[in-house]
């Protein structure tokens, strides 16, 4: 008899779980239910939808549920989960369009519910100009709001890296834009050093930065129109939340599936849960860090896609595993790229890691071409092993995908000294002869 | 007392090594002479100031002889090294503004002098017309010819990366541009599918591309005006030759020092001679392949600044070794970029060696974004050991520099499955979010 596969969630992670169970068993019947109404979208592409990079929204749709169809897969949008009954091996859904509810039962199952913004529980939240951008639905109400209300003063709380897209996309629509956050740096997932570049690039481009922000209240009648803070009352027409996202996992935990860091689904390296035939996948599960070997919740669509790759084909009797992730980011504001990867210096110090770093700047092309750009590059070695532990970099003209050679390096569990001198493409549009990463490798 | 090293030689080898020997012994004396008018400059460079992107020559020059003085290197330019003793360890020199003659005593010696181009014997081949590009002068002669005779066809002959990055530079005049190869494909340390990628580009943008073309004579009266090969004769005004160098070697071999491959001097990975105290290092040597083991001769930028670091090294008493090169290469073409980097498949049939190759077509960034260019990414892995073996890219937007991520993953000897899913990094105006590189990987 044909086996049954269910998925729950139908962006990133449901979507590749359903297309790689496929090719692994053409066969298999396959149902992906989706509570959102669009599935299959590019939700990193919604600040540059917002800021009107991307015209129509149909763009960020990667695949419809017609072209799921034609692979024998049945997608159904606008219906969400409500129980897993793990003992009879079925899930009850709502109909959010009927109203009404139905079980369907599954023979493996995908959980890929991803994950929703993080909402402060703070006097104000809910006045209109308030704003989380997750979804298309979110992007396309930004979008109204910015063309009606025309604001002139727009915040945008939370200085990662959706916050540094939006303030390259809201600034297409001319307003003041303030970056806030409450930790004493920008994009806390680097060193305070190299996101301190990052922040005299803003200010020196007219973003006004704030750190050590703490948010108290948000006023306005109808409409947002101020917030309180630590620091005193500013005067705002905009709201952007981007503080983090946490992972839909309740129905999960409600039906007796381990919970682990942040409350994600507990998942193996094979994205198992602890309940046979149930697998996760994407920003409702954890990962496991690649240099810690420790449980981390790192929400990521690259991550998304590949641990749904290996789940839909586990599902559907395959084998695979995914091994985990380095936590490597990488972001763009205007002109500046900023990425990372593996270990930064405050990892190492609460690991208790002995370690040595180097910065150095550099070029990003020959000293005499016009697409020359600054470039900053630091690295973390560990002291006893020489092996490179994480690199951070920002800068201009191609400096931010040079973090995949780091990437690289640490995957393999290279030493600073077997890449030292690694033969690193060189011509004059492309590097200085000796190409940035080199220079800071030879630092050591 | 103090010990003295000689250089030959002062543009990148040379001046590396130098530079490198006065951090290791701040005391040493260091002399560094010069055939040439210019040194320390950036030959890569030299197509760039042909097509006028770079406007001024002294943008090429990296260091001047005052700099080096500043350091307490002594650069003599204009003065050719005639003859090595290693008896006495001396160097006799002839001054080419004074035509005098004079010997200089060294303890050690770094022979750093460089290759010159590759000129066929052909009738006709010393006309008016027809140019290296090796030198400062080359590019100011090639300038001037230009602008005096405004060529309207111009040849380049040789397919490889000088000839690409010609093309880019003389399209700047206006010159219909044939660029003929006598092998059955330009880029020969390319595969044909690669190198047929980028001809279908050329000949896009209206340039001829010629192959299996093999010239007999150049025509004229005292400028070029024709040539003449297997195919006929075509007309043309200007030719540039792009054959590969051959390394000025002479007065090594005649001082007794061994050759290898290709008459380059041969010497071990601390840049050792077989004669005790001289070294060697750039275009004038040979280098070690990492992948083979094998002596190659590969004359590049990068290589000569390494090797000559480790010469100065070591002949100022240190212990740097230079373990060998991967024969990584990137051009840019317009807006097309070629990068490789390892064995192509062509060398893996000659060394007889067992591989599987992929090849697939992507895009440089999400489908969405502006930004996002066609890049094809050809994967060579070693059948046995599963090792990756080389990598050739060709594409847009950001393509070519993603070869540094396979050329690192061969250094550290990873097999295709270590880094099939590796972390790389993600953001929409970076990548898709599966990268090119993986999508190559998971073929296999």
């Amino acid at each position: 008899m044909k086996k049954k596969l269910l998925v729950i969630g139908a962006v990133a992670a449901g979507t590749s779980a359903a297309a790689k169970a496929r090719r692994q068993d053409p066969e298999m019947e396959i149902k992906v239910y989706a509570e959102g109404e669009y599935i299959s979208y590019g939700g990193c592409g919604l600040p540059y939808f917002v800021g009107g990079r991307i015209d129509k929204k149909e763009k960020l749709l990667a695949r419809s549920i017609e072209e799921f169809a034609q692979q024998g897969i049945e997608v159904k949008a606008l219906t969400r989960a409500i129980n897993i009954d793990t003992e009879q091996g079925k899930v009850s859904f709502l109909n959010l369009s009927s109203g009404h509810c139905f079980e369907e039962a599954y023979d493996n199952l995908v959980i890929a519910t991803g994950a929703r913004p993080y909402k402060p529980d703070l006097p104000g939240v809910d006045l209109k100009g308030i704003f989380n951008l997750r979804t298309i639905n979110d992007g396309l109400n930004i979008k109204n709001y910015l063309h009606q209300y025309q604001p002139r003063r727009a915040i945008i709380i939370g200085g990662g890296y959706i916050g540094l897209e939006m303030v390259e996309n809201l600034m297409q629509y001319g307003c003041q834009i303030i970056l806030l956050e409450r930790g004493r740096q920008i994009i806390p997932n680097m060193d305070e050093d190299m996101a301190g570049i990052v922040q005299q690039y803003l200010e020196s481009k007219g973003v006004e930065v704030h750190t050590d922000e703490i948010i108290r209240e948000f006023g306005g009648t109808q409409l947002v129109s101020e917030l309180h803070s630590n620091k005193g009352r500013t005067p705002v027409e905009f709201v952007l939340m981007s503080v983090g996202v946490q992972p839909n996992s309740e129905i999960a935990a409600q039906a007796g599936i381990e919970l682990g860091i942040n409350q994600a689904i507990r998942i193996n390296d094979r994205m198992e849960t602890n309940i046979q035939g149930i697998y996760s996948a994407g920003d409702c599960a954890v990962v496991n860090h690649l240099l810690s070997g420790e449980e981390v919740y790192i929400p990521m669509g690259t991550t998304a896609n590949k641990q749904g790759k290996v789940a839909g084909e586990n599902a559907a009797g395959g084998n695979a595993v995914f091994k985990g992730v380095l936590g490597t980011g990488i972001a763009r504001v205007m002109e500046m790229e900023i990425a990372r990867t593996g270990f930064c210096e405050k990892e190492c110090l609460r690991r208790g890691i002995e370690y040595i770093s180097h910065t150095i700047k550099g070029r990003t092309a020959a000293h005499y071409c016009p697409a020359s750009g600054d470039i900053w590059v630091k690295l973390i070695m560990e002291k006893n092993t020489r092996r490179l532990l994480g690199g951070q970099i920002v800068g201009y003209n191609g400096a931010g995908k040079r973090i995949d050679v780091l990437a690289t390096a640490i995957t393999t569990g290279a030493t600073v000294d077997e890449i030292i001198e690694m033969d690193l493409a060189y011509s004059p549009p492309f590097s200085p002869v000796w190409d940035p990463v080199l220079v800071a490798l030879n630092q050591f």
